[in-house]
């Protein structure tokens, strides 16, 4: 693409006229085209950005956030996503509010809403949780908008619940493409999603599923691999693998990791915790038994470590594709020697990858103005015209 | 009110001028027309931004915020003002800031506010505190703003003191306003301001003073209704009086709340702790007593529970005009059932009354927007005509 | 200066090309030419808030904001300084994030940077270690820059660290100019910088430090006075003494308090921490040694209180330039009978001085957006001219 015009052409090829006013909770739940616009329209952005024409299509509004879970890069996604488009980032921060004090979702979400364009919410910790807390609160800002509660119905970003890290996975996916050079060479190309040991404790499985659940899509060759009890949500692999079905790739799974990396030309090798321990914790904690809660993750710590040798080793990124797969990982790693003794990859092969792993990581923002920009507007593209033709600079000349 | 120019001509019939560079304490010290100007200055911005003219009249400058109680909806409610009129908020943290270190009042307020415009505080724990607090920030940036040291001097709104609510009282009036047609339908219409139990400590008096303290200038007949021991202020009283005398309704009060219910077009039950009770724990407080506040509390939740049968329920309700007063509340309520065993409103009525009982709370963001507006502008119809003919779009189109 | 132009001028006679796309860390690496820069731009900015002349130079983008330690003034200053230029601020919260769980700095400071323009950081507790963290964040974002991850490469502003506090000593330089009428009326005024008693402990030593490393540039006879053992690092000295020679000033030392107050022209009684101290708080900080921490702290204390008579008192005011020298301090002060019993400065000083003291903190947001604005712009005139042409209002109107 050299002209802002080529991404206009592009994404008036596309149909995606249901995104307008809809929400972003599962890739599976968008076409290959809804999809494909989020990528263009991305990289539009991101054009515009570098070439220094502003995209702030709000002159006011909110975008909050709620975090269940501890954050740096999403968090700082989301709000640059916002800041882009023009949007101040408002914090639900559930100590500080009244939420603790017992709020029905239903109406907090709406008493926080009443200029908010988009929500974006984070809450991955616990199995059957995260994606049905994010459905009531699109349900109950949806009813405030017919009820005439709320001017505007907020968009819903989801940052990663417990079935998909949409965000996360459209980011990664966003590189390989620029990495291959266009999605229409990775036919037949094979990823590795692999599980890998760390040190750590219940690390969600929203990444692995996001993984599968996406890269299905794009006629690759997808494996995943894990040792025997680091199952992934079944009715996630269903999807994969009728994703791969239609795609005309494949969707295998293996317990051995040196299979899964053999010629593998992408390998995604991270740690997670068994989905089988993931919802013995989330009953746990609904019994508020935090002593099972301690005696679990003991247990878990232990079952980890017979698994040492699932690493990303030098040794096992030779047997990819030319001794030099793409090696992708969501960040922050567990690097061996690094950040502990034992982890997910060698100090040597992440060090080799940092470069490209840090731009995987830049297009997160991206995205999420995307998905933003998507529901907000019935026709981007012609926004997008009407930016190019205003040229407002983003920083002064 | 069909156009913007109803709006602007009815502010052209108001005498509103000293509110400029002013603040906003006390609903009481603001005259009949200050209060309309209020009212209709929220009903325009909120027109604007429903036919999307932005109203962004800071190209920047903060809105500084400080709670010393939790907040959801309060403090969403001054962001999403702020955010409105160009505003940047900022939270004054005294968890995080210097305050913790004694920093007096008087210097703070001057650190904060060299580009501030707006300074919403929450402040309304302590009897004799809260407003007190108020004005010491007030009278310090006043004085910086003449001694040279504050380009412009921030306009304080009050979001909740220890004697009044002002943003949360005139959300309310102004939804009545809308649900009785106008300001003119309201003389004569009977008001229930009633005590309910709930089965918590400590709930602020500020609601129940905010509203008989204003809702007493529209001609309706105020009744007060708590059981005995649950006194508010008696200056707050004197003033519902004296209010009521002027615009030709009545202010009276019972310890009987199905007298209060009785025939009323408007009812407002809710908690709050007795007036003693709080003066004590000022006490306690200032004397670091927290075993003198834990039996305080102890004392208070079982003199609240003698009093379960103040609740609103379906049978009271029946006894209102037609079986069908408008129920108000400030939100969150404790609604029997759902939040609690035994609260202040059965789950039934508060599910019948939800959709009125959030566009009550929608008000809000305009109230203080409008407060701010009316402080900053020194004649805020002919902004408003400028930003009609500007006419930005707030969402690009 | 009577018009913008007259700012517009003076920047253009100085050299200060090297400041572009550059950071703030020390103001002994920069030239008198750029520190003279940051002085008129701050003053042409605040000239055009004044004139209610927008300087939002900004359209979207993020200033990010690290505090290490408890801030009021700097926090606010900072937010101050990014909103005036149109910068979002962004607090990175240590406690919220991953840092938490063991990034490294390199990663962390390139995924926080994709859309920051600035980044402030205070990091003052520890010797040998502030500095040194700011400059491995630029390096990591100036690579990462090179490496196509960040578009822009966000500035660094240093908003105090174990060696230099340059907004703060800027600040308090740019009141001084304006007090005696211009940097041509400071050779041979002379300025105590001395140590004064608090009952806190370990103060920053950077403050004292900045003022020597910056005052002994323009002519002055600078005294550095405090109790033996209140030693501040010897390389900053010998920067003073280097500054002193080049500008035909002095720079002194001494351990009387009295000698140094004599006939000044500015005083800046302010407490600090033995840097022999700080350094061995340091390693026991780093051997997690938390009962040496605590023994250190009562020592310390003790020493302080050796020094009790080290205080701005009447008295000594007298012995100062007619009786009437400048009175500084960066604030919070610990003032005698106010905020503890025995402190730096007599209450009666401290409240004649109130009003130029806060005038002084005034200056740091300017200070702050010209350091940014600097880094950013290569013809930051040019800028201001365009900004004057355009003309958009601060305020609507």
């Amino acid at each position: 693409m050299k002209t802002l015009q080529d991404y206009i052409d592009k994404l008036n090829a596309l149909n995606f006229k249901d995104m307008y006013n809809s929400d972003f909770f599962l890739t599976w739940e968008k076409t290959d085209d809804e999809l494909e616009a989020v990528f263009t329209l991305a990289d539009a952005l991101r054009f515009m950005r570098e070439n220094n024409i502003s995209t702030k299509v709000f002159e006011s509004g909110l975008g909050i956030s709620l975090f269940r879970d501890n954050s740096t890069r999403t968090r700082f996604s989301f709000a640059s996503a916002c800041n882009l488009l023009g949007l101040e980032v408002q914090d639900l921060d559930e100590g500080k509010s009244q939420i603790a004090h017992g709020e029905t979702v239903r109406e907090t979400a709406n008493m926080i809403s009443f200029m908010a364009d988009v929500i974006g919410i984070r809450d991955d910790m616990y199995i059957g949780k995260g994606n049905a807390y994010m459905h009531e609160v699109v349900d109950a800002v949806t009813e405030g908008h017919k009820d005439g509660i709320l001017q505007q119905k907020p968009t819903l970003v989801n940052l990663q619940c417990d079935i998909d890290h949409p965000t996360q996975a459209m980011a990664d996916m966003l590189h390989i493409i620029h990495e291959f050079g266009g999605v229409e060479n990775l036919k037949g190309k094979k990823i590795a999603m692999s599980w890998a040991y760390s040190p750590s404790y219940g690390k969600p499985l929203s990444v692995p599923q996001g993984v599968i659940g996406l890269m299905t899509r794009f006629g690759m060759d997808v494996v995943l691999a894990h040792p025997e009890g680091y199952e992934v949500f079944s009715e996630v692999e269903a999807v994969a693998a009728e994703n791969a079905k239609k795609s005309g790739g494949s969707f295998t799974k293996t317990n051995n990791m040196a299979e899964a990396f053999k010629d593998a030309d992408i390998v995604y090798p991270k740690s997670w915790a068994p989905f089988a321990a993931m919802e013995k914790r989330t009953e746990l904690y609904g019994n508020g038994d935090f002593a099972g809660i301690d005696a679990l993750e003991k247990e878990l710590l232990e079952q980890n470590a017979q698994h040492k040798d699932w690493a990303c080793t030098e040794e096992l990124m030779k047997t990819t594709k030319d001794g030099n797969a793409l090696y992708l990982h969501c960040l922050p790693a567990d690097i061996t020697g690094v950040s502990c003794e034992s982890g997910e990859v060698d100090a040597s092969v992440f060090d080799r990858y940092r470069t490209p792993l840090y731009k995987e990581a830049s297009y997160k923002p991206y995205i999420i103005a995307a998905m933003i920009f998507l529901a907000k507007f019935a026709d981007p593209a012609d926004i997008l015209k009407k930016l190019e033709e205003k040229s407002t600079p983003r920083v002064f000349e």
